[in-house]
């Protein structure tokens, strides 16, 4: 029963059987994207109200949901990718380091602010964020617990003996997104190994459930705001392709009494208020987490979308996350972070997490050309040799 | 946060926001149709090949899979339907007695032949089936084992007291669809009670798992025929909208280790043969059970169609179902079944399963205005008054 990879790669028909199975299971897993034609939620003209009579004699209308909203699989690969158990482990255990030290710098204004500096003179973007965080912090903070759902992506490096490293591409602190999706594609991979008769191959695909996880993690927010009727405010864009993996967590949230209301950054200028303690409310509805799926690209903001940013930041809900958070996952931070001696700054007594996380640096370049002035700062006390390779 | 059904019903933005969690995790759930537009499931010309290198050094290419091949969802209701659970338990009670039923009149030739004599005469589909039959009797049946995957469709009938009654619309003895998305519907209707709060009623939603249920029938036919390397052979149409209900059964048998391949009858023409034992072999793979999800109207049968189907049921395949179960399931079988004391000459021996039977039996008209000699016939003996109710 068991095929061989060498002639399975190269049986074009037995591949395309192969990935007819994939694609079909992947949809039935809800591995699914909404299609670029018709992104939006709101195609929704399709209840229909049936009336039929009922057993006891009375008559009663049903919705039937009938409609062609289509969506299809989100790209995957056929097969599974090999990762070696090492830098799994490796990046298992750093996890909790990168966490630690995104946390570290969210609340160190002093370094956000230096750091950011140059970017905010020449980025609009960062420019606006940062003004909010500092009116937040001219205002006084409302709500001192924070939440961060962080994914840190990585690619494996050869080294010139051989060996394979562990390199951090970057790491996501607003809207990381996949996690929902991804909890589905095991069982994806596990059926194409086992139709091609590959039944110990597939027993060895890890299970992974991230959507439950990151679940768990806005539970705990809601349940350490400590308000049973608050709901979650989810801030989604209006074309979301991407809604299936939302809507993953969005139904282990459920699964747990937790309701999530979707709503755009339009909605919360509309129709969202704080009371005078600083609570907010959309419809009427307390808000005890907002779980921003919105809000990290320039395009996302009008000027009426930074005010309704300014609302939710000043409120005293659990931000996922509050803008210092997103802030701290900008690319000049994460240049910063790679000079020399600056881990050892901002996670003081900890050279064993500082080691951890220094060992996933890849070499940065910065492309701010006008903030040479700033690069060359850096690049004092270096030798030359090495500054090709240092983070300016 | 649970909403009274009454105001629902009325607020009109609530329901269709209803709507879209509803139809989003069915999508998520499989609860899935290919489009009209799109149906077949050859259009997989989506096969990226990438060349990268990998981490030993050595470049390696993986297919990554990018398509639109787009899918909605079938038809559901917004809201779980109330059934009487005495209805429920005597639909269940009496399944058996119809499964044994359908079985007695295949199993009877002369009761076959006598009954769709009439019919065979003006209907070329049903006298294509039948010499099929013959054909396969006069040749002596290669398979003593026999698989029916029945479903029993029903409604509610108010009596004139109030009560309601269970009664059958028809019963499908081939192709019977829908089992596999049935088995993922509870969790939709859970969802939506969810949504509105009504947990205690969400929680009270049985759950459905047929595909699990026919799986386990073609896992026990395969089983029967006793060779581990034999497959189950799935015709199936080239443009099947309903696909994700048939990957639903062979999800369930891939999770067994038994291999189903699907097929179209134009392709058993071609590549179907028969061994001296009349073993049937596709693509040079025995098969253990055919399995139709094809061949139940007029329009599937070309010549060459009618051809492989023959070759089919000659085969020692266990036919899931064999051509004598398909034709008990004709309306007129159906029809003369609720013949007074035919089923007690089907089921002799058996009055407390007869009177299950008959208490599901609603009034059947003929619409056989030619036939009118045997509906006269049939009428002989009856009162003139009863004629009208009566099954002819």
């Amino acid at each position: 029963m068991a095929t061989g990879w060498g002639s399975l790669l190269q049986d074009e028909q037995q591949l395309e059987e192969l990935a007819r199975q994939a694609v079909d299971r992947a949809l039935a897993e809800g591995v699914l994207l909404r299609t670029s034609q018709e992104p939006s939620s709101s195609d929704v003209s399709f209840i229909l109200m049936h009336r039929i009579p009922s057993v006891n004699g009375s008559q009663f209308s049903f919705p039937l949901l009938m409609a062609i909203l289509v969506v299809s699989y989100a790209p995957f690969t056929l097969f599974p990718s090999l990762v070696p158990s090492a830098l799994l482990e490796q990046a298992y255990a750093v996890q909790m380091d990168f966490n630690l030290l995104v946390d570290a710098v969210s609340q160190n204004a002093a370094f956000l602010e230096q750091t950011l500096s140059s970017t905010i003179k020449r980025d609009n973007f960062t420019a606006h964020l940062f003004d909010i965080h500092k009116q937040v912090l001219k205002e006084g903070i409302a709500q001192t617990v924070f939440l961060g759902l962080n994914r840190s992506d990585y690619m494996f490096q050869r080294n010139a003996d051989g060996s394979a490293a562990l390199k951090q591409i970057e790491i996501n602190t607003i809207s990381a997104s996949f996690g929902g999706l991804a909890s589905r594609t095991p069982a994806v991979h596990r059926h194409v190994l086992n139709v091609l008769g590959k039944t110990k191959e597939a027993a060895k695909i890890l299970s992974n459930n991230p959507s439950k996880g990151l679940a768990m993690g806005i539970a705990k927010a809601w349940e350490l705001y400590g308000s049973a009727n608050a709901r979650v405010l989810l801030i989604a864009q209006e074309k979301e392709r991407n809604i299936f993996d939302q809507r993953a967590i969005e139904n282990e949230l459920l699964a747990r009494n937790i309701h999530v209301i979707r709503r755009k950054f339009e909605d919360v200028s509309e129709k969202g208020s704080l009371d005078q303690d600083r609570r907010l409310f959309m419809d009427d509805q307390e808000v005890a987490v907002v779980y921003f799926r919105d809000g990290y690209m320039p395009s996302h903001y009008s000027l009426q979308n930074w005010g309704a940013r300014l609302l939710l930041e000043r409120s005293c809900a659990v931000k996922c996350p509050d803008i210092a958070t997103q802030l701290a996952g900008t690319k000049k931070v994460q240049q910063e972070l790679s000079r020399s001696g600056m881990l050892e700054v901002l996670l003081p007594g900890q050279p064993e997490a500082v080691a951890r996380l220094r060992a996933t640096f890849a070499g940065l370049y910065s492309l701010d050309m006008a903030g040479k002035d700033t690069c060359d700062e850096q690049a004092r006390g270096t030798s030359a040799s090495n500054q090709s390779h240092r983070a300016c």
